[in-house]
Protein backbone atom coordinates (compact mmCIF):
# COMPACT_ATOMS: atom_id res chain seq x y z
CA UNK A 1 0.00 0.00 0.00
CA UNK A 2 2.63 2.02 0.94
CA UNK A 3 4.54 1.56 -2.46
CA UNK A 4 1.51 1.91 -4.37
CA UNK A 5 0.79 5.47 -3.05
CA UNK A 6 4.46 6.25 -3.52
CA UNK A 7 3.94 5.21 -7.10
CA UNK A 8 1.07 7.62 -7.25
CA UNK A 9 3.16 10.69 -6.31
CA UNK A 10 4.67 10.39 -10.10
CA UNK A 11 1.11 10.37 -11.59
CA UNK A 12 0.39 13.54 -13.35
CA UNK A 13 -3.26 14.22 -14.15
CA UNK A 14 -5.65 16.88 -16.35
CA UNK A 15 -4.47 18.54 -19.51
CA UNK A 16 -2.23 21.56 -18.53
CA UNK A 17 -0.36 19.74 -15.79
CA UNK A 18 0.56 16.72 -18.24
CA UNK A 19 1.47 19.70 -21.17
CA UNK A 20 3.59 21.58 -18.23
CA UNK A 21 5.39 18.45 -17.43
CA UNK A 22 6.01 17.65 -20.62
CA UNK A 23 7.42 20.88 -22.28
CA UNK A 24 9.39 21.51 -18.90
CA UNK A 25 11.47 18.07 -20.42
CA UNK A 26 10.67 16.32 -17.02
CA UNK A 27 10.74 12.28 -17.59
CA UNK A 28 7.69 11.35 -18.43
CA UNK A 29 8.21 7.42 -18.17
CA UNK A 30 4.12 6.78 -19.71
CA UNK A 31 1.32 8.62 -20.95
CA UNK A 32 -2.21 7.60 -21.00
CA UNK A 33 -4.59 9.30 -23.25
CA UNK A 34 -8.29 8.96 -23.58
CA UNK A 35 -8.60 7.06 -26.85
CA UNK A 36 -10.64 8.70 -29.90
CA UNK A 37 -10.08 11.95 -28.47
CA UNK A 38 -9.49 14.68 -30.94
CA UNK A 39 -9.53 17.71 -28.76
CA UNK A 40 -7.30 20.74 -29.42
CA UNK A 41 -5.45 20.25 -26.01
CA UNK A 42 -4.94 16.84 -26.19
CA UNK A 43 -4.00 17.00 -29.72
CA UNK A 44 -1.36 18.99 -28.32
CA UNK A 45 -0.21 16.56 -25.72
CA UNK A 46 0.11 13.98 -27.65
CA UNK A 47 2.08 15.81 -30.36
CA UNK A 48 4.58 17.10 -27.28
CA UNK A 49 4.63 13.66 -26.04
CA UNK A 50 5.55 12.19 -29.97
CA UNK A 51 8.51 14.59 -29.73
CA UNK A 52 9.82 13.34 -26.78
CA UNK A 53 9.72 10.09 -27.72
CA UNK A 54 7.16 8.84 -24.74
CA UNK A 55 5.36 5.71 -24.54
CA UNK A 56 1.83 5.95 -25.52
CA UNK A 57 -1.39 4.30 -24.61
CA UNK A 58 -4.17 5.15 -25.91
CA UNK A 59 -7.01 3.72 -23.46
CA UNK A 60 -10.75 3.49 -22.82
CA UNK A 61 -12.61 5.53 -20.41
CA UNK A 62 -12.70 3.47 -17.61
CA UNK A 63 -9.62 2.52 -17.52
CA UNK A 64 -8.39 6.33 -17.13
CA UNK A 65 -10.91 6.12 -14.46
CA UNK A 66 -9.24 3.28 -12.79
CA UNK A 67 -6.18 5.03 -12.65
CA UNK A 68 -7.33 8.30 -11.40
CA UNK A 69 -6.28 9.24 -8.15
CA UNK A 70 -8.52 12.78 -8.10
CA UNK A 71 -11.33 11.61 -10.65
CA UNK A 72 -10.34 14.99 -12.52
CA UNK A 73 -7.25 13.05 -15.20
CA UNK A 74 -9.00 14.71 -18.51
CA UNK A 75 -8.90 11.88 -20.55
CA UNK A 76 -4.59 12.85 -19.68
CA UNK A 77 -2.97 10.86 -17.08
CA UNK A 78 1.27 10.83 -17.08
CA UNK A 79 3.91 8.93 -15.29
CA UNK A 80 6.87 10.87 -14.40
CA UNK A 81 10.03 9.22 -13.46
CA UNK A 82 11.48 10.00 -10.13
CA UNK A 83 15.07 10.02 -11.60
CA UNK A 84 17.03 11.03 -14.46
CA UNK A 85 18.35 9.13 -16.92
CA UNK A 86 21.60 8.77 -17.96
CA UNK A 87 23.23 8.58 -21.27
CA UNK A 88 25.17 4.86 -22.15
CA UNK A 89 28.25 6.99 -22.79
CA UNK A 90 28.46 8.32 -19.71
CA UNK A 91 28.68 4.72 -18.71
CA UNK A 92 31.86 4.04 -20.84
CA UNK A 93 33.00 7.51 -19.56
CA UNK A 94 32.67 6.18 -15.82
CA UNK A 95 34.24 2.92 -16.80
CA UNK A 96 37.19 4.90 -18.65
CA UNK A 97 37.61 7.22 -15.65
CA UNK A 98 38.28 4.08 -13.35
CA UNK A 99 40.36 2.63 -15.76
CA UNK A 100 38.26 -0.49 -16.14
CA UNK A 101 36.81 -2.38 -18.26
CA UNK A 102 33.26 -1.97 -18.66
CA UNK A 103 30.69 -3.73 -17.48
CA UNK A 104 26.83 -3.06 -18.03
CA UNK A 105 24.01 -4.89 -17.13
CA UNK A 106 21.21 -4.76 -19.60
CA UNK A 107 17.53 -5.59 -18.98
CA UNK A 108 15.15 -6.80 -21.57
CA UNK A 109 12.02 -5.92 -20.32
CA UNK A 110 12.03 -6.43 -16.62
CA UNK A 111 8.44 -5.79 -15.00
CA UNK A 112 8.50 -5.62 -11.03
CA UNK A 113 9.74 -2.86 -10.28
CA UNK A 114 11.64 -4.61 -7.13
CA UNK A 115 13.60 -6.43 -9.21
CA UNK A 116 14.82 -3.35 -10.83
CA UNK A 117 15.46 -1.56 -7.93
CA UNK A 118 17.47 -4.96 -6.59
CA UNK A 119 19.77 -4.89 -9.52
CA UNK A 120 20.34 -1.41 -9.48
CA UNK A 121 21.41 -1.99 -6.42
CA UNK A 122 23.96 -5.15 -7.10
CA UNK A 123 24.94 -3.27 -10.17
CA UNK A 124 26.14 -0.49 -7.61
CA UNK A 125 28.15 -3.18 -5.72
CA UNK A 126 29.69 -5.30 -7.79
CA UNK A 127 31.25 -2.33 -9.56
CA UNK A 128 28.86 -2.36 -12.60
CA UNK A 129 28.64 0.95 -14.71
CA UNK A 130 25.63 1.21 -15.83
CA UNK A 131 22.20 -0.96 -16.16
CA UNK A 132 20.31 -0.11 -19.40
CA UNK A 133 16.72 -0.55 -19.82
CA UNK A 134 14.35 -0.88 -22.79
CA UNK A 135 12.03 1.90 -23.41
CA UNK A 136 9.03 -0.16 -24.26
CA UNK A 137 6.97 -2.85 -22.21
CA UNK A 138 9.63 -2.45 -18.95
CA UNK A 139 9.18 -0.65 -15.68
CA UNK A 140 10.98 2.96 -15.44
CA UNK A 141 12.78 4.43 -12.40
CA UNK A 142 9.51 4.72 -10.06
CA UNK A 143 9.64 5.92 -6.43
CA UNK A 144 9.37 2.02 -5.58
CA UNK A 145 12.37 0.81 -7.66
CA UNK A 146 14.47 3.79 -6.31
CA UNK A 147 13.59 2.43 -2.52
CA UNK A 148 13.87 -0.96 -3.51
CA UNK A 149 17.56 0.38 -4.78
CA UNK A 150 18.69 1.07 -1.04
CA UNK A 151 19.98 4.81 -2.50
CA UNK A 152 22.11 2.79 -5.64
CA UNK A 153 19.70 4.68 -7.51
CA UNK A 154 21.83 8.00 -7.05
CA UNK A 155 25.63 6.37 -7.94
CA UNK A 156 25.04 4.02 -10.42
CA UNK A 157 23.71 5.46 -13.72
CA UNK A 158 20.50 4.00 -15.61
CA UNK A 159 20.06 4.45 -19.68
CA UNK A 160 16.88 4.06 -21.15
CA UNK A 161 16.82 2.84 -24.85
CA UNK A 162 14.61 2.68 -27.45
CA UNK A 163 15.77 -0.42 -29.33
CA UNK A 164 18.04 -2.40 -27.21
CA UNK A 165 19.34 -4.93 -29.72
CA UNK A 166 20.85 -1.62 -31.43
CA UNK A 167 22.18 -0.16 -28.48
CA UNK A 168 24.23 -4.09 -27.73
CA UNK A 169 25.15 -3.48 -31.42
CA UNK A 170 27.20 -0.01 -30.67
CA UNK A 171 28.43 -1.14 -27.91
CA UNK A 172 29.87 -4.15 -29.49
CA UNK A 173 31.53 -1.44 -31.64
CA UNK A 174 33.48 -0.24 -28.81
CA UNK A 175 34.95 -3.55 -27.73
CA UNK A 176 32.37 -5.28 -25.19
CA UNK A 177 30.95 -8.50 -26.02
CA UNK A 178 27.65 -9.80 -24.26
CA UNK A 179 26.56 -12.58 -22.35
CA UNK A 180 23.05 -13.50 -21.48
CA UNK A 181 21.43 -16.20 -18.66
CA UNK A 182 19.13 -19.09 -20.26
CA UNK A 183 18.68 -22.54 -19.52
CA UNK A 184 20.42 -24.83 -21.62
CA UNK A 185 23.62 -22.53 -21.65
CA UNK A 186 27.47 -23.37 -20.48
CA UNK A 187 27.60 -22.65 -17.16
CA UNK A 188 28.57 -19.83 -15.92
CA UNK A 189 31.71 -21.32 -14.40
CA UNK A 190 33.18 -22.33 -17.52
CA UNK A 191 33.03 -19.30 -19.50
CA UNK A 192 35.47 -16.71 -19.26
CA UNK A 193 33.42 -13.82 -18.12
CA UNK A 194 36.33 -11.17 -18.14
CA UNK A 195 37.01 -8.36 -20.37
CA UNK A 196 34.51 -5.44 -21.22
CA UNK A 197 31.53 -7.52 -20.65
CA UNK A 198 27.88 -6.66 -21.04
CA UNK A 199 25.48 -8.71 -18.71
CA UNK A 200 21.67 -9.46 -20.33
CA UNK A 201 19.15 -10.07 -17.53
CA UNK A 202 15.87 -11.43 -19.40
CA UNK A 203 11.98 -10.74 -18.54
CA UNK A 204 10.43 -12.03 -15.28
CA UNK A 205 8.60 -14.95 -16.89
CA UNK A 206 9.41 -15.09 -20.74
CA UNK A 207 13.11 -14.96 -20.21
CA UNK A 208 15.91 -13.15 -22.62
CA UNK A 209 13.95 -12.60 -25.98
CA UNK A 210 14.75 -14.29 -29.13
CA UNK A 211 16.47 -11.25 -30.78
CA UNK A 212 18.30 -10.63 -28.18
CA UNK A 213 19.36 -13.74 -27.44
CA UNK A 214 20.76 -13.75 -31.10
CA UNK A 215 22.91 -10.74 -30.29
CA UNK A 216 24.40 -12.59 -27.24
CA UNK A 217 28.22 -13.74 -28.09
CA UNK A 218 27.99 -16.22 -25.20
CA UNK A 219 24.47 -17.60 -22.89
CA UNK A 220 25.38 -18.63 -19.87
CA UNK A 221 23.60 -21.10 -17.43
CA UNK A 222 23.36 -21.08 -13.69
CA UNK A 223 23.41 -24.64 -12.31
CA UNK A 224 20.04 -25.75 -11.25
CA UNK A 225 19.70 -28.63 -9.47
CA UNK A 226 16.15 -28.42 -7.93
CA UNK A 227 12.59 -28.94 -9.20
CA UNK A 228 11.66 -25.62 -10.60
CA UNK A 229 12.52 -23.79 -13.64
CA UNK A 230 14.74 -20.88 -12.46
CA UNK A 231 15.95 -17.98 -10.48
CA UNK A 232 13.85 -14.68 -9.50
CA UNK A 233 15.51 -12.56 -11.67
CA UNK A 234 16.98 -10.20 -9.64
CA UNK A 235 18.44 -12.89 -7.78
CA UNK A 236 20.08 -14.71 -11.08
CA UNK A 237 21.27 -11.21 -12.14
CA UNK A 238 23.61 -10.84 -8.62
CA UNK A 239 24.64 -14.49 -9.23
CA UNK A 240 25.92 -14.15 -12.29
CA UNK A 241 27.47 -10.42 -11.47
CA UNK A 242 29.25 -11.77 -8.85
CA UNK A 243 30.68 -14.38 -10.87
CA UNK A 244 31.97 -11.60 -13.11
CA UNK A 245 33.61 -9.80 -10.38
CA UNK A 246 35.07 -13.46 -9.03
CA UNK A 247 36.68 -13.52 -12.27
CA UNK A 248 37.61 -9.92 -12.16
CA UNK A 249 39.48 -10.59 -9.18
CA UNK A 250 41.49 -13.67 -10.06
CA UNK B 1 -3.00 -5.35 -3.41
CA UNK B 2 -3.75 -8.54 -5.34
CA UNK B 3 -1.21 -10.27 -2.56
CA UNK B 4 -3.14 -8.60 0.13
CA UNK B 5 -6.22 -10.13 -0.34
CA UNK B 6 -4.45 -13.24 -1.08
CA UNK B 7 -2.61 -12.72 2.80
CA UNK B 8 -6.32 -12.46 3.66
CA UNK B 9 -7.59 -15.49 2.84
CA UNK B 10 -5.50 -16.81 5.43
CA UNK B 11 -6.63 -14.71 8.13
CA UNK B 12 -9.57 -16.55 10.54
CA UNK B 13 -11.93 -14.44 12.48
CA UNK B 14 -14.48 -15.12 15.53
CA UNK B 15 -13.98 -17.65 18.60
CA UNK B 16 -15.51 -20.55 17.18
CA UNK B 17 -13.77 -20.89 13.83
CA UNK B 18 -10.42 -19.46 15.62
CA UNK B 19 -10.27 -22.44 18.41
CA UNK B 20 -11.55 -25.12 15.30
CA UNK B 21 -8.02 -23.79 13.27
CA UNK B 22 -5.73 -24.30 17.01
CA UNK B 23 -7.80 -27.99 17.45
CA UNK B 24 -7.34 -29.57 14.33
CA UNK B 25 -3.65 -28.82 14.03
CA UNK B 26 -3.65 -26.04 11.25
CA UNK B 27 -0.53 -23.97 11.57
CA UNK B 28 -1.23 -20.38 13.40
CA UNK B 29 1.20 -17.95 12.69
CA UNK B 30 0.08 -15.68 15.11
CA UNK B 31 -3.05 -15.09 17.27
CA UNK B 32 -4.19 -12.02 17.62
CA UNK B 33 -6.47 -11.32 21.00
CA UNK B 34 -8.29 -8.49 22.85
CA UNK B 35 -5.92 -7.53 25.38
CA UNK B 36 -7.69 -7.96 28.69
CA UNK B 37 -10.24 -10.02 27.78
CA UNK B 38 -11.56 -12.77 30.45
CA UNK B 39 -14.35 -14.74 28.55
CA UNK B 40 -14.36 -18.38 28.78
CA UNK B 41 -13.98 -19.30 24.82
CA UNK B 42 -11.27 -16.36 24.61
CA UNK B 43 -9.48 -18.55 27.56
CA UNK B 44 -9.79 -21.48 25.71
CA UNK B 45 -8.06 -19.76 22.56
CA UNK B 46 -5.55 -18.80 24.40
CA UNK B 47 -5.21 -21.76 26.89
CA UNK B 48 -5.33 -24.38 23.13
CA UNK B 49 -2.88 -21.82 21.49
CA UNK B 50 0.14 -22.06 24.07
CA UNK B 51 -0.70 -25.78 24.14
CA UNK B 52 0.32 -24.84 20.04
CA UNK B 53 3.25 -22.73 20.75
CA UNK B 54 1.26 -20.16 18.61
CA UNK B 55 2.65 -16.57 18.88
CA UNK B 56 0.42 -14.40 20.59
CA UNK B 57 -0.37 -10.97 20.69
CA UNK B 58 -2.35 -8.85 22.92
CA UNK B 59 -4.01 -6.15 21.17
CA UNK B 60 -6.49 -3.21 22.30
CA UNK B 61 -9.50 -3.28 19.70
CA UNK B 62 -8.98 -0.58 17.85
CA UNK B 63 -6.02 -2.83 16.06
CA UNK B 64 -8.03 -5.63 15.63
CA UNK B 65 -10.96 -3.46 13.82
CA UNK B 66 -7.94 -2.45 11.79
CA UNK B 67 -7.15 -5.88 11.30
CA UNK B 68 -10.38 -7.52 10.83
CA UNK B 69 -12.14 -8.50 7.15
CA UNK B 70 -15.41 -9.19 8.66
CA UNK B 71 -16.04 -6.69 11.37
CA UNK B 72 -16.74 -10.05 13.14
CA UNK B 73 -13.72 -11.37 14.90
CA UNK B 74 -15.25 -11.12 18.41
CA UNK B 75 -11.60 -10.36 19.88
CA UNK B 76 -9.44 -13.12 17.99
CA UNK B 77 -8.25 -12.96 14.91
CA UNK B 78 -5.46 -16.08 13.62
CA UNK B 79 -3.29 -16.07 11.00
CA UNK B 80 -2.80 -19.85 9.48
CA UNK B 81 0.25 -20.46 7.12
CA UNK B 82 -0.79 -21.72 3.57
CA UNK B 83 1.54 -24.68 3.52
CA UNK B 84 3.12 -26.75 5.76
CA UNK B 85 6.30 -26.77 7.93
CA UNK B 86 8.56 -29.65 7.87
CA UNK B 87 11.20 -30.51 10.59
CA UNK B 88 14.75 -29.99 10.52
CA UNK B 89 15.08 -33.94 10.93
CA UNK B 90 13.35 -34.17 7.66
CA UNK B 91 15.80 -31.94 5.81
CA UNK B 92 18.87 -33.83 7.45
CA UNK B 93 17.27 -36.98 6.40
CA UNK B 94 16.78 -35.62 2.77
CA UNK B 95 20.66 -34.86 1.96
CA UNK B 96 21.24 -38.31 3.59
CA UNK B 97 18.92 -40.12 1.33
CA UNK B 98 21.03 -38.04 -1.61
CA UNK B 99 24.31 -38.99 -0.62
CA UNK B 100 24.85 -35.37 -0.05
CA UNK B 101 26.37 -33.14 2.85
CA UNK B 102 23.32 -31.55 3.95
CA UNK B 103 23.29 -27.66 3.06
CA UNK B 104 20.89 -25.60 4.89
CA UNK B 105 19.70 -22.22 4.82
CA UNK B 106 18.82 -20.13 7.87
CA UNK B 107 16.98 -17.23 8.09
CA UNK B 108 17.79 -14.71 10.88
CA UNK B 109 14.44 -12.86 11.11
CA UNK B 110 13.81 -12.50 7.25
CA UNK B 111 10.57 -9.61 7.35
CA UNK B 112 9.66 -9.44 3.78
CA UNK B 113 7.61 -12.00 2.29
CA UNK B 114 9.08 -11.53 -1.39
CA UNK B 115 12.88 -12.07 0.23
CA UNK B 116 11.87 -15.36 1.77
CA UNK B 117 9.66 -16.89 -1.43
CA UNK B 118 12.95 -15.45 -3.32
CA UNK B 119 15.12 -17.25 -0.98
CA UNK B 120 13.00 -20.45 -0.95
CA UNK B 121 13.29 -20.50 -4.55
CA UNK B 122 17.06 -20.39 -4.63
CA UNK B 123 17.02 -22.89 -2.11
CA UNK B 124 15.34 -25.14 -4.33
CA UNK B 125 17.63 -24.51 -7.52
CA UNK B 126 20.81 -24.53 -5.45
CA UNK B 127 20.48 -27.98 -4.13
CA UNK B 128 19.69 -27.03 -0.62
CA UNK B 129 18.13 -29.62 1.70
CA UNK B 130 15.58 -26.83 3.66
CA UNK B 131 15.17 -23.74 4.75
CA UNK B 132 15.05 -22.73 8.46
CA UNK B 133 12.98 -19.95 10.33
CA UNK B 134 12.65 -18.57 13.33
CA UNK B 135 9.27 -18.37 14.97
CA UNK B 136 9.34 -15.19 16.42
CA UNK B 137 9.87 -11.24 14.62
CA UNK B 138 9.87 -12.79 11.14
CA UNK B 139 7.63 -13.59 8.56
CA UNK B 140 5.95 -17.33 7.63
CA UNK B 141 4.94 -19.15 5.27
CA UNK B 142 1.88 -16.98 3.58
CA UNK B 143 -0.04 -16.81 0.21
CA UNK B 144 2.65 -14.15 -0.78
CA UNK B 145 5.72 -16.07 0.22
CA UNK B 146 4.26 -19.21 -1.60
CA UNK B 147 4.23 -17.66 -5.18
CA UNK B 148 7.18 -15.88 -4.63
CA UNK B 149 8.43 -18.92 -4.49
CA UNK B 150 7.53 -20.08 -8.03
CA UNK B 151 6.41 -23.16 -6.64
CA UNK B 152 9.39 -24.34 -4.87
CA UNK B 153 7.60 -24.14 -1.70
CA UNK B 154 5.96 -27.54 -2.87
CA UNK B 155 9.45 -29.11 -3.48
CA UNK B 156 12.25 -27.50 -0.61
CA UNK B 157 11.10 -28.03 3.39
CA UNK B 158 10.71 -25.03 5.36
CA UNK B 159 10.77 -25.57 9.29
CA UNK B 160 10.00 -22.84 11.59
CA UNK B 161 11.68 -22.89 15.13
CA UNK B 162 11.52 -21.47 18.75
CA UNK B 163 15.18 -20.74 18.91
CA UNK B 164 17.40 -20.46 16.08
CA UNK B 165 20.61 -20.30 18.13
CA UNK B 166 20.04 -23.34 19.76
CA UNK B 167 19.41 -25.41 16.44
CA UNK B 168 22.33 -24.67 15.23
CA UNK B 169 23.84 -26.14 18.53
CA UNK B 170 22.16 -28.93 17.82
CA UNK B 171 23.03 -29.05 14.10
CA UNK B 172 26.65 -28.57 14.78
CA UNK B 173 26.30 -31.67 17.19
CA UNK B 174 25.02 -33.31 13.67
CA UNK B 175 28.46 -32.21 11.98
CA UNK B 176 27.53 -28.92 10.14
CA UNK B 177 29.45 -25.60 10.61
CA UNK B 178 28.12 -22.25 9.57
CA UNK B 179 28.63 -19.24 7.95
CA UNK B 180 27.01 -15.98 8.12
CA UNK B 181 27.46 -13.00 5.67
CA UNK B 182 28.49 -9.77 7.18
CA UNK B 183 30.57 -6.88 6.45
CA UNK B 184 34.27 -7.30 7.58
CA UNK B 185 34.26 -10.46 7.02
CA UNK B 186 36.77 -12.83 4.91
CA UNK B 187 35.94 -12.57 1.08
CA UNK B 188 33.46 -15.77 0.46
CA UNK B 189 36.05 -16.49 -2.06
CA UNK B 190 38.70 -17.20 0.26
CA UNK B 191 36.70 -19.45 2.33
CA UNK B 192 36.27 -23.21 2.07
CA UNK B 193 32.76 -23.49 2.06
CA UNK B 194 32.20 -27.21 1.54
CA UNK B 195 30.94 -29.76 3.91
CA UNK B 196 28.01 -30.25 5.75
CA UNK B 197 26.95 -26.22 5.80
CA UNK B 198 24.71 -23.79 7.02
CA UNK B 199 24.19 -20.75 5.38
CA UNK B 200 22.73 -17.75 7.73
CA UNK B 201 21.63 -14.83 6.50
CA UNK B 202 20.75 -11.88 8.30
CA UNK B 203 17.46 -9.19 8.75
CA UNK B 204 16.79 -6.83 5.95
CA UNK B 205 17.83 -3.86 8.18
CA UNK B 206 19.90 -5.06 10.26
CA UNK B 207 21.58 -7.87 9.21
CA UNK B 208 22.78 -11.25 11.42
CA UNK B 209 22.31 -10.52 14.91
CA UNK B 210 24.75 -10.59 17.61
CA UNK B 211 23.76 -14.24 19.44
CA UNK B 212 23.24 -15.76 15.80
CA UNK B 213 26.91 -14.35 14.63
CA UNK B 214 28.67 -15.52 17.68
CA UNK B 215 27.13 -18.96 16.56
CA UNK B 216 28.67 -18.94 13.68
CA UNK B 217 31.90 -20.44 12.96
CA UNK B 218 32.67 -17.98 10.10
CA UNK B 219 31.71 -14.49 8.25
CA UNK B 220 31.98 -14.63 4.93
CA UNK B 221 31.81 -10.87 3.01
CA UNK B 222 30.70 -10.41 -0.19
CA UNK B 223 33.49 -8.40 -2.18
CA UNK B 224 31.58 -4.58 -2.46
CA UNK B 225 32.51 -2.29 -5.25
CA UNK B 226 29.57 0.11 -4.69
CA UNK B 227 28.73 3.37 -2.35
CA UNK B 228 26.28 1.66 -0.85
CA UNK B 229 26.71 -0.75 2.10
CA UNK B 230 24.46 -4.42 1.62
CA UNK B 231 22.95 -6.25 -1.11
CA UNK B 232 19.03 -6.91 -0.95
CA UNK B 233 18.63 -10.00 1.55
CA UNK B 234 17.55 -12.58 -0.89
CA UNK B 235 20.50 -11.63 -3.62
CA UNK B 236 22.99 -12.04 -1.18
CA UNK B 237 21.70 -15.31 -0.25
CA UNK B 238 21.94 -16.08 -3.87
CA UNK B 239 25.16 -14.78 -4.17
CA UNK B 240 26.65 -16.79 -1.41
CA UNK B 241 24.57 -20.03 -1.90
CA UNK B 242 25.77 -20.06 -5.83
CA UNK B 243 29.51 -19.47 -4.14
CA UNK B 244 28.72 -22.73 -2.22
CA UNK B 245 27.88 -24.72 -5.15
CA UNK B 246 30.74 -23.68 -7.23
CA UNK B 247 32.85 -24.60 -4.39
CA UNK B 248 30.94 -28.35 -4.49
CA UNK B 249 31.18 -28.35 -7.78
CA UNK B 250 34.54 -28.22 -8.03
Amino acid sequence: MKDLKKMNENMIEGRNAVLEALRSGKPVDKLYVLDGCQDGPVRSIVREAKKHDTILHFVEKERLSQLSETGKHQGVIAYVASYEYAEVEDMLALAKEKGEDPFLILLDNIEDPHNLGAIIRTANLAGAHGVIIPKRRAVGLTATVAKTSAGAINYTPVAKVTNLAKTMEELKKQGLWFVCADMGGVSMYDLNLTGPIGLVIGNEGEGVSRLIKEKCDFIAGIPMKGDIDSLNASVAAGVLAYEIVRQRLQ
